[in-house]
């Protein structure tokens, strides 16, 4: 009887809030349609389904902060989504039902392009895609790209902190932000919109909302950077006998070419003959079969591609007669270059193609990470007999995709969820051991909270509780996510 | 008679508190003789004296941590210092004397250096000039420079985010700060100095402790980044009509130019003869009197000086054909090139000869800043008649120096206490207006608290308190700077 009565208390409550909300909002900001709501219920990797109280898709800032002082006086729980693109479930609501799911969407104007000044201010919802194809069209470049560029939006991005294959020349997203605006717990605005580049009048709130998964606060809009678009382009597959020798070689580059050496990505075989195994058109760009290869791009705006080229041909020259690789092509053109890049994006598929694997999107110091993956590889498969671990990716940003394949005859859907566990457990038991991070760039969101806790730094997970607590102090903004023990 | 004794139980707990921080520290650790104390308790430019129950001088982080605890335990406020050359009294203590002054510059050891990936590990006392030195040794160099950095500190530099005039290229010292080490308000050790590339296991709590001027923990060690040392360098004084030409300069150049334009200095005609009336030697570089100056630096690694200059000469041809400057000179060798800096660097001293002025410390988004000096020089002339009104400094970080000089006859040491303050009021409340910051380098500290109370966005101050009193509850962290109404 009790329990009859709490429960008809709250759907009077949640009638309550979804009137003044579906009156804030009107009828189309807001629905509890399931089929609309669908398909923002379940992440993008189909690994966690939720449950929602209603889709609210504000139009405008002032609508996301009238809601969430809603959500604050009725105490409903919110979870800003972007794209759904995410890769660790921080963008779905838990299965309570309690709360509402936020999309940002509807919010993709561009409030505010500055040619002169190389800054755009984008509503959250903008589409990177979008973004890039304002940019160029302006002779503008957004530096930063990532796989689900078609889906992802700019508060997505900030939220997670995105990278891609830019990082080593241009950062994070962090260094792209040059201004927030952003929803907070109480529902007030908080607007750091405008971008200076210096402003020593107190704490940095930006660099506190971004990558904060939107815990914190919820990103409506950002100043971002735009840069010169480039007028030079070089690519060069290098093949190695080692990874050690790749470091060198990153460093050799490093010195030679200093900012215009914008990505170095490594591959070991074991990757160049999945994709060459996959993909019906890959070939391997050298004659020989080399034990690593090396992705390197160079880039300048500025400078001809002539002048660009004779640089790097000069650099490549000095590395190659000091021994540090043992043959390289340069794409002669733009769709050799593609080529190449597509060799590399193609390894994720290519090797799930293989059969089951753990996945991991680590980083340990760039300095480490050849004696990281030398050390790593042979204890983990020592440990689990008949696994392989391959590593490849982004080398200079000490930052690798270390997959850990299941032995021959394992059952896909169930070597994941058994053997592959304790593989996961003590992959990121060595990359805490090397002082390294359990999530370098997808996030924490719900998959990796459990190992965040039993990792993480106590001092550091303090600190996060209590900044937690002190700007969302009930809880309400996309709880379970990010924050152990929030 | 209960004064008395409140008086003398506080004497006990303060005699408790010093004994048991003496067997902590030992005698070279703290001190009560007010010789030793006396030229740390007013600020560099003597605005402030304070008192303090001691002076400690810890020499390792966990004796930063006892001793935290203890402040914790008694309650005892704690004043963190570094090399005492702040601005705005940020490491001054109040005159109550119930707080502990800490000296780091004990903390002053290298704990590692690695030429390869280009990162130092310095202890907080480390001083700017000192590290500088050690790149330089190696090949390197720390990529940014200022005035004071005989004296100033690694941990002084980070808790008051510093800039200097290589903030174009490099950033300020956020960009620096790869990994940190701090003490918090309960006597914990977050220990955040391995440098990774790639993190996103949570908040950004370097940045958080960047720039917040001790107020939410004492750094004790950071991780900087160090640069491949320049291999080429040209400097380029050019005369100018106005300062929206030197705008479309500063654009032209960092067009051309990339990455290797270093800085861009601006200098009115006032500020240029100020410094050859005040230094013996100083010449104008010009043959003629320009209304504006651009200082220009390019810098680049892995590059020979030939090929820079003949780039930035052929730039610079081409700014000269659209008619983008009027007459510049390229600085033949460093000696040269040393000269207009010290031209630059001469104009505070220069100014301050001429009478008494008051200092602004400000910045605007770049591209509003020739447009600001525009509007803003006038409004505050005709508001306070007699005054004059000179800007000049960083235009690329849209940060000025913002003079306004007192009427002729103005006393000093009176009119900056009377009209001057109004002045300052003035000036703070049109940078307000134009979306700016009243502090662009130096911080907030104790001069600025007041200001910021009054023109600060009152969401971000809330936020700002919120943070302060989640991680420094009671209180004892730098109290009185920084955050307004804390």
């Amino acid at each position: 009887m009790g329990a009859t009565m709490t429960l008809t208390a709250e759907r009077t409550a949640a009638e309550t809030f979804l009137a003044e909300a579906t009156e804030l909002l009107g009828a189309k900001g807001i629905t509890q349609d399931p089929d609309l709501m669908e398909p923002w219920l379940t992440d993008w990797r189909g690994r966690y389904t939720g449950r929602a109280l209603a889709l609210a898709s504000p139009g405008s800032t002032e609508e996301v902060a009238g809601l969430m002082k809603l959500c604050a006086r009725h105490g409903v729980p919110i979870v800003p989504q972007g794209g759904n693109s995410g890769m660790v479930g921080g963008a779905t609501p838990d299965e309570s039902g309690r709360g509402i799911l936020l999309s940002l969407r509807r919010m993709d104007r561009v409030r505010d392009l500055d040619t002169g000044a190389g800054q755009v201010v984008c509503e959250a919802g903008v589409i990177l895609q979008s973004l890039h194809e304002l940019a160029d069209e302006n002779g503008l470049r957004f530096p930063l790209t990532l796989g689900g560029k078609g889906s992802a939006t700019v508060g997505g991005l900030i939220s997670t902190n995105a990278g891609g294959t830019q990082v080593l020349r241009h950062g994070t997203m962090r260094a792209q932000v040059l201004g927030i605006e952003a929803v907070l717990a109480d529902g007030s605005v908080y607007d750091g919109l405008t971008a200076l580049k210096k402003d020593n009048r107190g704490f940095d709130l930006k660099q506190l909302l971004i990558g904060s998964e939107g815990t914190l606060g919820i990103v409506t809009a950002a100043t971002l950077r735009l840069l010169p678009a480039p007028t030079a382009r070089v690519t060069v597959w290098a093949g190695l006998s080692g990874i050690v020798e790749a470091r060198t070689l990153l460093r050799a580059m490093e010195r030679a070419m200093g900012d215009t050496l914008e990505g170095f990505e490594v591959v070991p075989a074991h990757c160049l003959d999945s994709v060459v195994a996959h993909l019906p058109d890959a070939r391997p760009p050298l004659s020989q079969r080399h034990e690593w290869n090396a992705l390197i791009e160079f880039v300048a705006s500025g400078m001809d591609e002539g002048r660009l080229r004779e640089r790097a041909e000069r650099a490549l020259a000095e590395a190659m007669e000091d021994g540090l690789f043992d043959d390289a092509a340069i794409a002669a053109n733009e769709t050799q270059a593609e080529d190449l890049w597509t060799l590399r994006e193609s390894i994720s598929a290519a090797e799930r193609a293989r059969g089951p694997a753990m996945q991991h999107d680590i980083s340990v110091p760039v300095e480490k990470m050849p004696e990281f993956i030398l050390a790593a590889i042979p204890a983990i498969e020592g440990e689990f007999p008949g696994t392989r671990g391959i590593a490849f990716g982004h080398l200079g940003d000490g930052n690798v995709h270390f997959h850990i394949l299941a032995p021959a005859g394992a059952v896909p859907g169930e070597w994941e969820e058994d053997e592959g566990r304790r593989v996961s457990g003590r992959v990121y038991d060595l990359v805490t051991d090397w002082g390294g991070s359990i999530s370098a760039e997808h996030g924490i969101g719900q998959v990796k909270i459990g190992e965040l806790a039993r990792l993480g730094d106590p001092v550091a997970l303090a600190m996060m509780r209590s900044v937690k607590r002190a700007l969302d102090p009930d809880g309400l903004l996309n709880p379970g996510k990010l924050v152990p023990g929030a």
